[in-house]
């Protein structure tokens, strides 16, 4: 991992730029810290991280502020990572679909998001090795929104994670509802209920499917960016709650 | 409305408990107020004040501690008040079709929660005259809990109270959503997934007939009596969000 850029924000959070071999992020860490911060990786959304990126740093803020250091790293063929031609024909496809006003296949679905978890979960691994090492960052590390596969599949296959908070708000492979189930570690959910590009029904069923014993839903009116403040509030003492 | 006792809690919260009419009930202040304090209603579980009064204790003391003054009245027909056949009867009958593992019938369900529900509200009315001429009580009203059906009617027939927090786990007559649709404070509504004795999609159905702009739904894992700590704490700060 390699720093790029550094820079102060309000000169209080520390926020880096890094690369990961060829994968760029974004390392965030409180303004003072004693000892190694708990860290929570933000799932960014599939925009990419810059056009997300006031999102992302108003988060990154916002967990500062408890203690937390955050990072995110640029999700495979988003940003100006290469694009993979399968990849850009199920989004095509998708974008047909939607406009059309007809139903989202599941194939679709699959040919969207399966490549995508496949490609993105080792790169999300190897981010935390690599944050892990810095002395200061600390365990233990919480998960954070971006894609719901993305989520659930590093919360089945990465025991660093301890606790994460899940964004219903992309389309969930079939497949996923079986990964779902193997999922033990606290989880928080978050749903827009009229969010316009979200099957409702499907994300109460994943939230259903989830293995975990301690699993808590909370659903907002508002369409998919319109998360209210206290939602983000409750999302940040549940991460408060399970890694401090 | 009439005082009959009145006891300290720890020395600090004082209880006391009134007679509205013929009508039980409790009043819990904060042990150290200056100004008059906003007032959170608990509805009462069905089971009457007598046999649920560690919970409602537990929730009064946890308001008291956020400088909320919290009350309560027994419903029609539970504790030592009368009785009347036909409340009875669809008790009766509820029970029997439980015990029998089958569906619980519309009929049964209106026969058992549309006469409470028309001569509780009234009720509640009258105890928030008398409440809200104490001087220790003042606005704004919030209705916490209870019979899911009571606090609706409520909220659309009562322009004193600002905001509620919801449980649904109870029976909800069809004609309760029509009134549902009509309520515009911001609400709170708790559903304990596993609720043994709960329609879950009926409750999701409820939450979605709610005609408020500001409406959250917390779904927790467990049944009836199950609601975790933090769940309880989400739902003192939705007060303090809105009636402070």
């Amino acid at each position: 991992m390699q720093f790029t850029s550094e820079r102060r924000l309000d000169g209080a959070v520390r926020e880096r730029e890094f690369a990961l071999g060829e994968i760029p992020g974004i390392l965030w860490t409180p303004g003072s810290v004693s000892a190694p911060a708990p860290l929570i990786l933000l799932g960014p959304p599939p925009l990419g991280l810059r056009k997300t990126y006031p999102r992302l740093v108003a988060r990154a803020r916002h967990s500062a502020a408890a203690g937390f250091a955050t990072a995110t790293i640029e999700l495979p063929g988003r940003g100006d990572r290469p694009r993979w031609p399968a990849a850009e024909q199920a989004l095509a496809e998708l974008r047909r679909a939607m406009e059309a006003g007809e139903p989202v296949s599941d194939e679709i679905v699959d040919a969207l998001i399966l490549p995508l978890v496949d490609r993105a979960v080792p790169e999300w691994q190897a981010a935390l090795d690599a944050l892990l090492s810095l002395r200061e960052i600390g365990g233990p590390v919480g998960y954070s929104g971006g894609v719901i596969s993305i989520g659930t599949r590093l919360a089945v296959v990465e025991p660093r994670i301890s606790a994460a908070v899940l964004f219903a708000g992309s389309f969930v492979p079939r497949a996923m509802f079986q990964e779902a189930r193997q999922v033990t570690i606290p989880l928080h959910v978050l749903l827009q209920w009229d969010d316009e590009g979200n099957d409702r029904q499907a994300a109460l069923d994943l939230f259903d499917a989830f293995g975990s014993k301690e699993k808590t839903l909370h659903a907002n009116m508002g369409g998919h960016t319109g998360v209210p403040q206290f939602a983000g509030d409750a999302a940040a003492q549940f991460f408060t709650r399970h890694l401090k």
